[in-house]
Parts: structure tokens; sequence; C-alpha cells
């Protein structure tokens, strides 16, 4: 358990906070903790969207509140010894504080009980749990491969990704080609599964690799659970994907785009940058960048303010 | 092989049999058997779908058929020495007759190809398959785990719960925020997934941890194949959720509830008890209880009921 | 690497071709490589679809190049000794001649991690990886399981078959009765999961055994990642079903049919032969016989030519 002085993480995190509204000196903060189970340790928040922000803040057994400015420093906080942490986005400091104090990731360790491939190339500080197999594969730093996670060969990892259990990394691609005789033999799948720095992928994805182009995730993307990204895809920088996507081949999704969930994408569209997919669309057409779309087939919504 | 006397059977659901024809005495009942493999020591049922219902019976090998009151007992059957069990809902019984003398399970043991956290609390008369990755969690009696299971830490399963293969516990849920230099931070996902008496999980779904409140899904529950449940959803009690459906954070589903299948929730939704809803809708407001809704976007067709 | 007389693979092929142009007297062909990885040594192939495919000849490293009729062997190619491979059919050509030469597989042993019942038969020349599950089932001759797949009990695969990981096959399928106190009770589910040849199954899939009726995939379909084939569903041969796809119980797909990811079937529905449907759509209704089907509900758009 940490035990960390709330001035530390106040000077740390000092770009992000407004004001601090009582006395800090030497409060401490042990850890976050789930609703109703916050004591005098706990670093607890008041959510912006609460309409009753001012009696959860003052009925709260945390001594330290993360809030924002319309949360009152009034008698009962005061009288209570409450210190308030006013920041203009306390989710978003919320999980800074989270990510930088709190997260607990696995201990680095490669399990026995993992089928390692002898051409399998695994950088320093990295997770891999047990029941994973691992192809011919390149795995840089500080990564994690949850339990029961199968990667195929040719697949190159970044550093600091993680990927949770039941996920399969670079299948070769499902690409047909049908004769005469309704015989359908498999277009080549030679290119490779590509996954940048800081990425997150969801259990039970299956994320192929490229067929005669690498199928690619830029980095800082974060993926949900059980989507699938077909050969040739690429994914830009920070994008999130959230579940139940589906990505056909060969579309390419620009750098911080929003997907929301059961998308599916027909493959060979381009989707642009700082764009958004509302839930259960199906996508057939190019998207500019900085617009909203949804719908089946999707359609222009709005601008992306 | 069981061997079970038709008139123990009879006696035990005769507040669901109406009528029996026929001479019971010394009859066995040995096993269900799957279409066109029936024999005489089968107990074999005529769906009350069946427009040949009536010739379906007089042609089956079993000597015992269960079926609802449109089947005469005619010349054919009594001449052939056939026992008809008559109920208003055979469908139903054979399920219950099936639950209680021939559904198999797997033998209790935890299998010595599993890998199980020390800090795992594993109750009595468990199975749990090969390949199974169990964290620090709790589990009740009677519970069993299929192969390829992954449960990750903070999840707690109560009594005679099934989680079928490929399926992932418990995973921290996807919740990012983003900052202004477009870096996603995880929001804390720091609560647990909680699993009630007699739930059954499908194959390959995906059931997140809460993240500052609990996932929960209520008693008797059933839930098919490749399911995503999020962070802080809730499901009640008796509620079916077939394959496909996915259910973002925060939803609350009631009791009793029919999900049909690939239907998305966009989170934060109420859905009230007994209601139902059409394959592939996409829900996106609170539904109330008792109506069917469908659509995308879900709207009401009708009361359910 | 192999290494493969051009001479060779063009008498292989004679009825695929139309037309060589160049010299192909000692040429010899060692693999086919990624877009900008071809050199002297790879057999390159100009996209019928590419707009630039002259220019993509004329600059290709590699000195054997299929493509259709369109390309003309015009100075440049003729002057840096390039041999034209011409076909109506580039696409599938280049599928065979990777079919025929140059996919790999992995080498057919039993991996000492897979965990296999003494109850099940096991033909020859199989590849069985780590961390399988494979209950009493009985699978034919060179058959392909990849790692981490679950094979239940009452499974019957036939030759050639390839399995993709996270694949579940053969779980007792999803049916229940409910009963006046909410009780919900397991329709039996004690037939069958029959695969026959050469199918091919994706990652993360789930396909169930049969209630009273057998499940069965017909030869040469090919089914991509996290399908959910239910309970009594029967699919012809040389049928595609992509990605996301949900069939519910008792569908009945006929031959030669294509289905676009992410559709879902609401079961009891029959899809004649060579129909085609469209990418997310919801099918309730029976799809007759070479008709092109999309939308949700989905409805017919045209013949299928």
């Amino acid at each position: 358990m940490n035990e960390i002085l709330l001035s530390d993480i106040i000077a740390f995190f000092s770009a992000d906070i407004v004001e601090v509204k009582g006395d800090i000196s030497n409060r401490r903060i042990m850890y976050l903790k789930p609703v109703g189970y916050e004591d005098e340790f706990t670093l607890d928040w008041v959510n912006p969207a609460n309409k009753e922000g001012q009696q959860f803040a003052e009925h709260s057994k945390a001594k330290v509140i993360l809030c924002n400015s319309k949360i009152e420093y009034n008698d009962a906080l005061q009288k209570s010894d409450k210190v308030l942490v006013v920041s203009e986005a306390p989710k978003l400091l919320l999980a800074k504080i989270y990510h930088q104090y709190f997260k607990t990731l696995p201990v680095p360790i490669i399990s026995d009980k993992a089928d390692i491939s002898p051409d399998a190339v695994i950088g320093a500080n990295c997770y891999i749990g047990a029941f994973c197999s691992v192809g011919k594969c390149k795995i840089g730093n500080n990564v994690i491969i949850m339990p029961n996670v199968t990667i195929y060969d040719d697949v190159v990892i970044g550093d600091n990704v993680i990927v949770h259990s039941g996920t399969i990394l670079g299948r070769p691609g499902f690409g047909y080609e049908r004769d005469s005789d309704n015989m359908l033999y498999l277009f080549p799948q030679i290119s490779r599964l590509i996954i940048k720095d800081n990425v997150e992928i969801g259990a039970n994805c299956a994320i192929d690799k490229g067929a005669l182009l690498d199928t690619v995730i830029e980095r800082n993307s974060k993926i949900n659970n059980s989507c699938h990204i077909a050969h040739n895809v690429s994914i830009g920088r920070s994008s999130v994907i959230t579940g139940h996507v589906y990505i056909a081949g060969s579309t390419k999704i620009g750098n911080n785009v929003w997907i929301s969930p059961n998308t599916t994408f027909v493959g060979h569209t381009v989707i642009g940058d700082n764009s958004k997919v509302g839930a259960g669309s199906l996508v057939t057409k190019d998207i500019p960048a900085n617009e909203v779309w949804f719908g089946s087939p999707a359609k222009k919504q709005r601008d992306n303010e």
C-alpha cells in the first residue's frame, strides 16, 4: 500500500489544479476506493455529473476531495477539516492520479506455463501470463500479455503495450478467392501485425496480420473487448475503439478517432482524424476529419467540435 | 447410464402433468435421444410446433412420449403399447426432466493444468478445467469453470455457476479520459465483478469488473456466447442475455428480461423488469418494465404480455 | 525456402494462364513478398484494381509479374528482362499459386502442452497446439488446431480442417425454458457438432453442438473471426461466413453463400444457395436462392448474378 503526501500529489499535478482549499500539511493519501468504501486515507472525488455533489462531499468519510469549483468550501466541509482539491477536469485528474500512484500492474515475469517460441524476441521487464502461446514475434519492453493470449508469427509489439486475455494476434487474414468450381483459395497473407507503444488491447479481440501490407496500430490507441481488426487495417494514434467493433480489411482509421460499440466498417474506407462514429453504425464510405457520423449506413450528423 | 422408473418421473413432476395415457407399470427410461436415434428406452416428445405431431408420435420407436393434449391416444398408439405423458408445456417439462435426471456435468476436480492463484478461495465440489487462469477471487460451491477460462482478481462467484470456455471475467473496465495532448488515462477500475448463484455464462464472453461500483449479475440469469458486459453494469435475476450482446458501462438491466442477439446498449440506461428487446437493436433510452422494444435506435413495439 | 522453376508453375496452372510474355527459361521463383519487399526471386503481381498498374509493373524489382491483359509488354518491361504471366483472374491465380507452393502450415505434432481426452480419436498428420483442450471427439487427418482452442465432447471434425486460436467448438447450446417461477431450465443439448472436410474456422468463434439435431458445417466453407453459430444450424458447402456473424438456432444456410460482417440471423430461417447478405443485416425471413439481401430487417436488393 502506498502512502503519499498530498502535498506531493498537488505539486506533481499543479498544472491541473486551480485551487486547494483547507490545510494540506501532513495529509497523507493511501488509496482510491470504490463508492461507499472511502475512509480518512482515501482520495475521494465528486463527479461533476452528480447533482447532489455538495452533499456527497459533505458525507464522504474521506478527508481529501477532488472536485470542480461548483463545490463550495462551506462550514460543514471546513468544520470536518476536509481539503478540497479543485480542478477544471476532476475526472481526468483522478485518472491521472490513479495512473501515477495507484494503478497496479502484474509483476514482470514470463510464466513457466506460457509456451514461447525459441524465435520470439522479448524485451526487458515484460509480463507474460500462463497459457499464452507466443510465436515468432518481437515484443518490446514493459509489455503485459495477460493469460491465455495467443500470438501467431510475424507480430511486432512496441513498448508498454497491454494485451488482455483471450486475444488472438496475428492470425493470417481472411481473404478467399473463389474459382469456377466454388473452391476457395486463401489470398497470400504474408505481412505483419505491428502494434506500437502504449497500445492497450482488450479481451477476446482478434487482430489479423496483413496480406501484402502490414496491419498497423499506432501508439497510444486503446481497443476494447471482442473487436475484430482485419488484414491491412491501419489505426492512427490515440484513437479509441470500443467493444464489438468490426473493422474489415484495408480500412484506414486516423488519429484521435472515437469508434462507438458494435460499429462495422465494410473495408477500404478512410476515416479522418478527430472523427467520431456512433454506436451500431455501418460505415460504408470515407469519413472526413472532424465529423460525427452515425447510422446504418452511417451519415454525417454534425461537425466534431 | 441411468435407468429410471417412469412412475418415479411422473410422481416427481405430477404438478406439470395433466394426464397419463397407457400402462406405465414397470416402464423404465434410460435416456433422452436426438431425433431419429430414439429407441424403446428413450423418453421421446412431440414438439407442439410440429404440425405432423400425431404421425411423429406414431412413428417414434420410443414407448413413452411426452406431448400436449392435441395428440390423440388413438388405435395406433394403443396397439403399439405406447404411453403418452400429457403436459400443457411439454417443452418445459422435457427441459425439467433433462435437468433432473439426464444432464451430465463434469466430475468435480480442479485440473492440475489450471493455474490457480494462492489467494483464490474455492468452494466445495467445483470443476476447474485445464488452462484456466484463476486470480485472487472467491468461488462458491458446485461451480463449473470450463477449460481456457481466465478469471482476473476481484471476482466473486456464487454457487452452482457455470462459465464456458474462452470467457474472461473481471478485466479492469475500459474507461479512458483524454487530456489536451491526446494522451488517454484509464479511469480507476478498482471495484469487483460479482456473479450470483445459478448464473450460466457462455463461451468467449468478456465481463469487466467495476470502476468505482461493482459489476453485478444476479442469480439465475443466463448469458450466451460472445457477450461483452462492461464495468458497473448490473443484471437482475432470471434474465436471458443471448449472444453477441454488448452492454456498455453502468447499464442497469432488471429481472426476467430477455435480450435478443446482437443488441447494443450504449450505457447508463435502465431496462425494466419483464421487458424484452428484439435482435440487432440499439438501446439508447430507458425501457420501462413490461414492454417490448426493437430497432436502431430501439422504440416501443408493444406491451410484453 | 522453396525454389521453383517458373516453367513448372506455368505448366501446372496452364488452364488459368492466357499467355506468357518474355523468356521463361531457367527462371526460378523463391517466394511471394509483401508490397515493397519484392526482389528478383519474387513472383510479383499487378492488382487489376490498381489504376497505375503499368507503372507498378515497371517499377517492381521482381522479374516475373502476374497480371491481366491490360498490362502492356512494353519496351521498359522487355528491356528489364521481365516476364509477364497473363491471366484473366490474376488475384485468383495468385491465391492458387500461394496455396500450391508457398503456404506454410504448422509441422504436424500434437503439443505435449495440449490436454487431450483419452476418448478423443485423432487422425494422421494433425497439428494440435499448446493449451488446446480436446474432449471426447473425432478428428480426421491433416487437421490443424491452433493453440488455445477448446473442443467439448461430441464434436466430429473431417479432414484438412483448420481451427484458429480461441475458438470453442461443441458447447451445449443455449436454449432455456422458463417456468412460472422464472426458473430457467436448459432444453436437452445432446446432439453433435459436425465439421466436414476443408472447413476453416477463424479465431474466437463459438460453435455450439446441436440440441436434438446436429449442428453441421459442410465441406469447404470458411468462417471468419468471432462468429457465433448456435445449436442445430446447418451451413452448406463453400459458403463464406465473414466475421462477427451471429447465426441463431436452426438456421439453414445453403451452398456458396456469402454472409457479410456483423450479420444477425434470428433463427429458424432458410437461406438459399448462391445468396448474399450485406453487412450489418438482420435476417428475419427466408432468403431464396440467387438473391442479394441487405438491411435491418434485411430485404431483397437484387438478383445475385
